[in-house]
């Protein structure tokens, strides 16, 4: 691809079918935000109905809201949202918790499963609260479980009749490569193991189809492409064939099949519901229910298509603008190997982002080395990028980066 | 006790030192809220944060918030501020995730530091997430772990060599019964077994001292007394002299000692930190630190001894207004031995309570027989008691309970 002139991203901009989408959204001037793969903008609807939840919902209906705002069907009813974005059916996602304790329920209820079996499969690199989350399990249970890490492009060999699943992250947190989510589901179940998925750097972001591609499970991320507000609730998906039979150990009461009853022995509820466990987030429910609505109007296929142009413009942008500035390309080149985001890997990386936030273009630094930037079809305009490349090419040309206020503090990031 | 006169609760509220902390909630006209240990109130102040956190952290600040508003700190900060209120020092308390998910934490975690043990103590009728939570672990971790549920009377000398944590809730969600926690802390101390308390429903009403009891593990839950929000985050204490030998299976990557290094393999933070797991829940947490920071305006001792007058003269009023009515008390009748609420049981529970809720009079229903009523003392007027018993008796004295309209439906309540 030759690289385009900002007249050119102006009248993709002017045919872009999802154009209107970014007046939802409140961005401050100045800023051109790179990041949403990290935490999504905020929508401009969202500010009143977390007034409203509050005040009306809360303050005034307080206890009652329970029914009369109908808050004890939230997790449900959000979850039968973005069930339509993931490609799930009605039932078959709730949402509540993290998605590092949805991981330990699924790896769990994967467990009960496919009893007899004892590996855990996945990649290493592979987004560190999920490799945490398998290690914190196979600790527990000792010999029952082990969590094998297999290098990505020995895995689909790995799979064997030891396996319970396959557990790995569509869309890879650093190099944003995507997994063929349906041949390695088939590969998994080829050998009687179920595919596990990860969808926190893809839901929202990609026209992703767990059904069409027979997946088991899955949890994803509420606040990163899907906009619901830092630390949003994140969700659940069991397929409707494992939801009579899978067993979470995480049996709180919002998962039983009466909890207003107070008996003292568990009963799994019906269905997805067995995978709530605690009360639900109401605030942070209705704020992620606000990025979902908003979602909800755009066509999935075509947030695909734009995220994968923004990336493949803006990395002829990079390499024609930026060649021997000592930026390596350490993403999938072509669009539908990828999610939507592009890394470059860079020896002073760090200092380099640090740089750009300065001049207002925000996106973030994975150590050791890398630049992430990411793009959110929602938002991000095809101009963007003309103006993000100028800014690292002057960053990196002019070595501003050497900078001392640059320079990396030992504080988280 | 006499029954007091309105004039009596009158003078009551006029010399009562918390009075100021009423203005500081928003409570709805023409309602009597006796709930606030299932849905704390609006605090006035919650709304601006809210949209604060909402605007200007999130939607201008975005992914800089992390840092520049310091979201990162959060659990901890408002942990330690929590810590104030129980009795527990600073870098003892942690918040996230729900206290249902937090029991599994130090459950696990409990066994961790006993190992060779095999026993968890609890009671019948605890509330039923502990149950449920503790039978959960049971069943994923088979012979290595029993949970006996041994009655209250017998459960001091059921305490042995194998148990490894008397798990209770400090005050019963239904009866009020208060464990006496230093004495119950120390019978399991004399055994080896660690004192393990859900403070629920007594975190903000009671002088609750864990240090002072020598108590070893703590959940508690944000929006009851905390008046944290529908659904807000749990707090996890850890006694600091086990932080370094606890571990939990929920290995998070916020728990990690160094998150953002992205390693493959866990390796827990120092000290409390480590019963972090996914990423803190921002804005639940904003309108929680609200709720806390009211809190630490007052002086605990002076709640506790308000919210123990609240229910004598409570139960001093219902007897003396509503005799023969049907009514039996279901709580200790010593303040001493209760936390802030009040149930009586009724053979038409169900219907009394929707005929009270229809005049006002917001209290709830606890199957199969309850009428639970919680006095808050940061906001329940003593001279609430009054319309509140006055509202009680016209409902049983004029039989309004028996209207079809307050009849029991088949859903959630």
């Amino acid at each position: 691809m030759t690289a385009p002139t900002r007249a050119d991203l102006e009248a993709l901009d002017a045919a872009d079918p999802l154009a209107r989408f970014r007046d939802a959204f409140d961005l401050p001037e100045g800023v051109i935000y790179l990041d949403g793969n990290s935490l999504g903008a905020l929508p401009k609807a969202t500010a009143a109905r977390l007034a409203d939840v509050t005040t009306r919902e809360w303050g005034s209906d307080l206890i009652r809201s329970w029914n009369s705002n109908n808050w004890i069907e939230a997790p449900q009813r959000v979850g039968d949202k973005i069930a339509r974005l993931i490609g799930a059916g009605a039932g078959e996602v709730v949402v509540g918790d993290s998605t590092s304790v949805n991981l330990f329920k699924l790896l769990a209820g994967a467990i009960s499963l496919r009893p007899g079996r004892r590996t855990i499969l996945t990649e290493p690199g592979n987004f560190p609260t999920d490799l945490y989350m398998m290690q914190g399990l196979e600790q527990l249970l000792g010999e029952r479980l082990r969590v094998r890490v297999v290098p990505a492009e020995d895995l689909p060999d790995a799979i064997d009749e030891d396996v319970i699943a396959v557990c790995l992250t569509h869309v890879h947190y650093k190099s944003a490569r995507r997994w063929p989510m349906a041949e390695i589901t088939a590969q998994a179940h080829a050998k009687g193991a179920l595919a596990f998925w990860d969808l926190s750097h893809s839901a929202g972001a990609l026209a992703v189809d767990l059904n069409g591609a027979g997946a088991d499970l899955a949890v994803g991320c509420g606040y990163k492409y899907l906009n619901g507000g830092p630390g949003a609730p994140a969700f659940v998906f069991v397929a409707e064939r494992h939801q009579a039979q899978i067993h979470s150990p995480l049996t709180g009461w919002m998962g039983h099949a009466d909890p207003f009853a107070f008996v003292d022995d568990y009963r799994p509820a019906a269905g997805i519901k067995r995978q709530l466990c605690g009360t639900p987030p109401i605030l942070s429910l209705a704020a992620l229910e606000v990025g979902i609505d908003l979602m909800l109007q755009a066509d999935m296929a075509a947030l695909e298509h734009k995220g994968g142009a923004l990336g493949d413009l803006f990395v002829a942008l990079v390499e024609a603008r930026c060649e021997s500035l000592g930026l390596t390309l350490a993403s999938p080149r072509r669009a539908a190997d990828r999610g939507s985001h592009i890394v470059f890997a860079h020896p002073e990386a760090y200092a380099v982002m640090q740089a750009l936030i300065a001049r207002g273009v925000i996106g973030d630094f994975r150590a050791p080395d890398m630049l992430r930037f990411g793009f959110t079809p929602l938002y991000t305009q095809y101009v963007d990028l003309f103006a993000a490349v100028e800014s690292l090419q002057d960053v990196l040309a002019g070595e501003v980066y050497r900078d001392e206020r640059f320079r990396r503090r030992l504080s988280v990031t």
